[in-house]
């Protein structure tokens, strides 16, 4: 089933959703509206929108009011991305030409500064102090978990804990509080937002080392960039976590750095194939699928449960 | 009188903001906990605090309440430094090296981002959406002021109305909303609120002529920078302005760049001296004061009333 037609029933949400993240990345600055709009247009997949409004079905679910959240969370992905660029100096992403390489840094920077602004500003449109409190609180810690990739890469050493707690202040804790802030706005009961909070933990914890399973195993079409490109940037991922478990691998692995040629990096992720890291990976990224999907079980039956199944499978699975 | 004799009744008050502050910053991160202590401990007169407490006296103050609102907006203003000093790859600040020249610009990029989500967070300890509000409408402009202000580097055919919309967004607001929420965290009647926003509005403005002046008649050892800095990073500023009324003046001025060596610089900020730009600026500085304590004088006469009115006085007139 491709995603979209998993939740068709928010269609019309959806768009509106869009609109409104049009309607915020707007400025009386023309520069800064178009640097905005070339990020909205490079796409995305919308996933922390969708998880917004599917865990507000589980309450009294108002689109007028669940869409300021829907786009709060949506922007907070959007500048760090912005600020992520910055850092490892991408020139690319999602096929496109990122706002650090069509401008330069320093306007990258408060671009990304102005998206998340808007974030906050937007949220605060839903009248919640204790929403509010939740995306702050999200805000630095996601700032935390950026610095953390800066002091750690090409930390070799690093521990399996090392990893995770990483990946869940960068990828799972977005997530998590779309799916609880959704809740919230619906005013759910404390429970189920807590549950659909724990839900999002583990599909994002999922999500994130599907994708970086992805940067080794998928083509530069698919990735549009080159496959071993979080490798290269010192990014030390499960699947190099894994590999280094072999002595051999390991050796190799060690040793990259920013200017390691292409052929080197080919060989080092043929070597990380082959043992068997990709598999250990997988296998990691699905029993957090399971206890996403056992969690769910305790939620209330209904279609946007249905719909949270269907796309946490899609995303802890998903080829690209 | 000296700055800090005219608010004595505030000490015990102000130092437990610095405390608040000092707990604000850390993390379990050492070398941010390390870059933002660092960032503390160069100091800076806490005026915006000030101005937080000093307005709250016009309500019910409650310094436990009160005290958040201080926090939160003096990391405002250290997070928007941070991010400064990497936009003009400034080395020192007030006698200090800067964040991004102690470590690098990536990392005084986190810096800032997380000092302002804390700034965020520390906010929502008061349980009022209104302020939450606020301060989230008063970053995206103070972002919208730093963007505009790399847009107008070296534009020497910006207009008098340019400089002042970047320089009411860039520090004029904050000074504004601090008087605001301060009030608005006490629960003074909304009317009171809305007045000490125009005051600190208008000696925001008061206080960056100020600011712009000292930079061409301060001393290296004053300013902590070389006299003139401002310029020479393409920093159009109302000495500036005001000297290229005069023909001969804004020839030379026009040509400055990034490399105008410090002889040139030096003929130049005589020449600005000589055509009476300061003496202008200085009173444009004080008409701002002036209103400002016109609007002082509608508000219930206190001790508070008193301090502002000495405040305001010292920052529009000092020296360095």
């Amino acid at each position: 089933m491709k995603l979209k037609a998993m939740y068709s029933f928010l269609n019309a949400d959806l768009q509106l959703v869009e609109k409104e993240l049009e309607a915020a990345t707007q400025s009386d600055y023309s520069l800064l509206s178009s640097a905005a709009l070339h990020l909205l247009q490079a796409g995305g997949k919308r996933i922390r929108p969708v998880f917004v409004l599917l865990s507000g079905k589980f309450g009294e679910y108002d689109i007028q009011r669940i869409k300021h959240v829907a786009v709060a969370l949506e922007l907070i992905h959007m500048a760090s991305l912005v600020h992520d660029d910055v850092i490892d100096d991408a020139e690319m992403r999602r096929g496109r030409e990122t706002i650090k390489a069509k401008w330069d840094n320093r306007f990258a920077m408060y671009t990304g500064d102005y998206i998340f602004a808007r974030s906050l500003e937007w949220m605060t449109r839903l009248n919640n102090p204790l929403a509010h409190r939740i995306l702050a609180r999200t805000i630095v810690e996601v700032c935390r978990g950026e610095i953390e990739q800066i002091k750690d890469k090409y930390r070799f050493d690093q521990t399996l804990r090392c990893y995770l707690r990483r990946i869940k202040r960068k990828t799972a804790l977005l997530i998590a509080v779309s799916c609880q802030l959704g809740a919230i706005a619906a005013n759910a009961p404390k429970e189920v937002a807590d549950r659909l909070y724990l839900f999002g933990y583990y599909v994002g914890m999922s999500f994130q080392i599907t994708d970086d399973i992805l940067d080794f195993i998928g083509t530069q079409e698919q990735l549009g960039k080159p496959a071993g490109s979080d490798l290269l940037q010192g990014n030390v991922t499960l699947p190099v976590l894994f590999a280094m478990e072999n002595v051999h691998a390991k050796e190799k692995i060690v040793r990259v750095h920013p200017h390691t040629s292409a052929d080197e990096m080919n060989e080092i992720i043929t070597l990380i194939k082959q043992t068997g890291a990709i598999e250990q990976s997988y296998a990691m990224s699905d029993r957090y699928l399971q206890k996403a999907f056992a969690v769910l079980e305790t939620l209330p039956k209904n279609k946007a449960r249905s719909a949270l199944y269907e796309v946490a499978k899609y995303i802890g699975k998903r080829k690209f």
